[in-house]
């Protein structure tokens, strides 16, 4: 095992890129070789550091979990923001569910350990923010619709379904590989036209 | 630790009467202890016959949670089952949400097991059957919404949107404690309304 110093070590990664590093490896044993294989030993390996190194970042093990999940909200979040204001407000809506339940299935261990029981949410207030984002997201995108009074539930509602259709398709509850992206955009976009629908109807 | 002989235990237990005892077992092991301390002879144990016993019925540990998750399907749709054709289509669906979300609540170690992705259906075409009547019956409570043709994304969409609102609940990802029972009926009443207002749309 190469030991390096903790003087090459600040040579090569300086302030946040050692932090950076460190997550970065930690994603690739999440996808390679899944959530059980990830050790901060295990990470320091592969970012070619010491094995103390990471403690310089992360208290422990469930602490670069919380904030490998934090990174996926921080993605999810990316790929969310890209779609435009600027679309009419059911499409957005539909676009916005039809991105999470991609990610949800595109980076599934990262999905799952976002939503792990296991990482208590009062004690990670980053990871806490994070999804808090992602919910007020939702709720802007459905107070466009809907108003801002009916914004709270159909915004959760909005949530619960796309979290649900993509945990169905990732636990294999639905058997739809040929139709899943067909599936996908008319669930996403019926719920959005419900919401619609509603919004318009008199009384 | 009590060895009962097989003459005992087929005395005391006929036909089908220890596999229902040891499914017993197991339940009640899920629900103080959590998955992880079910095994076979601790469910042997905890139902007081020998440790090869539980062997009669379930090759493995696997297909005694196999067994169990189908009962809990079959637990679910009974609740579900009561819920009348007699009702409005709209409050019917809304009702039948709401079983679904406080039976994971009320339930969350049988649930977690009943769509935990290790058993693998295919393995199990028990539990396949259960799956399936669940997503049927939603079917048909939705098809009486929105009409056979568009019943299968309906009916999809509904699931999802239970099955998400159970997850964020559990997971504690929506803080709610307080309204919990408010938004659950929210939810799931706009929801069955929104597929109403999408049904009745001229055009």
């Amino acid at each position: 095992m190469l030991l390096v110093s903790t003087y090459d070590e600040e040579r090569r990664y300086h302030h946040g890129d050692l932090h950076a590093a460190l997550l970065a490896a930690a994603q690739e044993l999440l996808v390679e070789r899944g959530e059980g294989a990830i050790s901060l030993r295990e990470v320091a390996r592969r970012a070619a550091v010491s094995h103390n190194a990471p403690y310089r970042h992360f208290a422990d093990r469930e602490t670069l979990l919380a904030a490998l999940a934090a990174q996926g909200f921080a993605d999810l979040l990316a790929c969310m923001g890209q779609i435009g204001a600027g679309q009419a407000a059911v499409t957005r809506l539909a676009l916005l569910g039809r991105c999470y339940v991609h990610f949800a299935l595109e980076r599934r261990g990262l999905f799952r350990l976002m939503f792990a029981s296991a990482l208590e949410r009062s004690r990670y207030p980053d990871l806490q923010q994070a999804a808090e984002q992602l919910r007020q997201l939702l709720g802007e995108a459905v107070a466009a619709l809907v108003g801002e009074e009916a914004a709270e539930v159909a915004g959760l509602s909005a949530w619960s379904l796309v979290h649900g259709l993509a945990l169905l398709l990732l636990d294999g509850q639905v058997a739809v590989a040929a139709e899943q992206m067909r599936l996908i955009e008319q669930v996403t976009g019926r719920f959005a036209e419900g919401l619609q629908a509603l919004a318009s109807q008199p009384g």
